[in-house]
């Protein structure tokens, strides 16, 4: 369907961003921009790419939809609705094959997007029964103010200024801190902390997967990385988890050490999710080997890339919007 | 002891520049200083720190040891050895008792240092069986070297040049990277997570505690961060554990959120261990209440200061050498 008429709203975010980049690169053309959804007027184009805010989404998607618009959603605003597919096209491109006449689809939460690129080769080939993971999390999933606040506070610091106001609750240039998203009182996790758990669960279609998350902000631009603790179900020998992970789609192994290793900034602006450090969670070494089930990943990933506007592209791809 | 002779060896260095910091502030007066190992003479000095490499310590050491003088080593090149206390002062001050004549004490690795303050207390009310930890480590833990490279990286990078060869196998600047120290051949972990385990079970007295460690870079100049889930033994609300930490030595609880949350920032130059996020890892939320056992913390610490220089001058406090 190379006629689609293609929109971007929110053009002028990370995302938004991102997203024409995305499209030109592979072969859809420049898209249409929108900088607001009040701006924007379904009769111009025939697929939408929402890079905007969930209350924006959640008022703006129903719109385009009624004027027969299809529409990818990065927003959270429509990832826990059960009629909504939410989709890594890697991992559970079949949930959106069994929904065809569904026409809102929602990418999910970057970091979720990464972790289930991982775990999804392991469950399948394995089986999988309990997931640990702590994040290290770039700015520029805050947005572009975040990013710019970065910029800003890490000029101020090298020249031995004092940071002015953040856009996260305190300075980010040389700083780690938990993720600044909301609190939930009941679990004490953070937003980002349940989104990660949740949206997981639901594209692996394991709902009552064990997941323990701690979120956490590092100083960098984009690419986010994880340190993960993945509890096999069966059997397996390293060599057998390095092979299902070779083996899966976008993904590539890394070295465990050195210039290549996975990182931030090795991972930016590339599609695909960087592994290293595949290895036996220490305190299994201390069991014989065919007792050992806990594997230890490190991850880094372009949270704008595949953690957001790669995905939704493919997603429009694999569904044939575009 | 105010007549003590005291000497800082590797007084150049970060860790050694902190020691005179921390000596001054604590009224043990201006020591003696010695940028190599092989410029001092224990005739001049009864106490000697030595911040230099473990090498240097190795070999500098007993000829002091051998000349009356008392020794603190900041560095790896004693740890392991039975016969040298290795001590964290709020944890196990026992263990230098029950070696009151020894003449040479180790003072531990940042990280382990740092985990040990909040996993003692909870040891000590409750039992515990299993420890998980992801490190957030700043740079200057590699030295004043890896400070320089972080500073001239992040000049270089905001001017939007790209940076020089870096003090690590990658640049630092805005990014994350497995921790650089070795990865030894067996079981796949680096040094640093090797170090962590088995200084963290020789400090708690439990030589076979199960703890599973990734260690990473961060770019920040002081001050670590991790992320860290306790398999508690028995039974424990969370107020009780709460109050466990609260009632701990050297350890200061802060907000799960806002501008004083427990980060590398506001952990900067700070003595004690700031501790945020006391609550339920994820998946026992599952659980019934009496259940649970496994509590997820949010760390941070100074590591020049609690991490190495003041955890070595509250040693000879508590030998009564100074």
């Amino acid at each position: 369907m190379a006629e689609a008429r293609i929109a971007v709203v929110g053009a002028r975010g990370m995302v938004g961003a991102e997203l024409r980049l995305v499209l030109l690169q592979r072969g859809h053309g420049e898209p249409l921009a929108f900088a607001n959804a009040s701006d924007c007027d379904g009769a111009e184009f025939s697929v939408a790419f929402l890079a905007v805010s969930a209350e924006a989404a959640l008022a703006l998607a129903p719109r385009l939809l009624a004027q027969g618009v299809r529409v990818v959603d990065c927003s959270s605003a429509f990832r826990e609705r059960a009629d909504v597919p939410l989709v890594v096209s890697e991992v559970n491109a079949r949930d959106l094959a069994a929904a065809s006449s569904a026409r809102l689809v929602a990418s999910p939460n970057c970091s979720a997007t990464m972790l289930v690129l991982a775990l999804s080769p392991l469950q399948a080939a394995f089986g999988i029964e309990h997931v640990s993971v702590a994040t290290y999390q770039a700015v520029s999933g805050a947005g572009r103010a975040a990013v710019e606040a970065l910029e800003a506070e890490t000029r101020a610091q090298v020249d031995g200024m004092q940071p002015n106001a953040s856009a996260f609750p305190q300075p980010c240039a040389f700083n780690v801190f938990p993720h600044e998203s909301a609190i939930d009182e009941q679990s004490l996790c953070n937003e980002e902390e349940q989104k990660l758990v949740a949206e997981s669960r639901r594209i692996l279609g394991m709902p009552e997967l064990p997941i323990d998350a701690t979120c956490a902000r590092v100083p960098v631009r984009r690419a986010h990385c994880q340190a993960v603790v993945v509890t096999l179900s069966s059997r397996a020998s390293l060599e057998q988890v390095r092979a299902a992970l070779q083996r899966a789609q976008g993904v590539s192994l890394h070295p465990d050490a050195g210039p290549d290793t996975a990182s931030a900034r090795n991972a930016t602006a590339r599609d695909d999710l960087l592994i290293s450090r595949i290895r036996w969670a220490q305190s299994d070494l201390d069991k014989p080997e065919q007792d050992r089930r806990r594997v230890a990943l490190w991850l880094a990933c372009d949270q704008l890339r595949k953690g957001a506007a790669l995905n939704a592209v493919q997603l429009a791809e694999a569904a044939g919007w575009i």
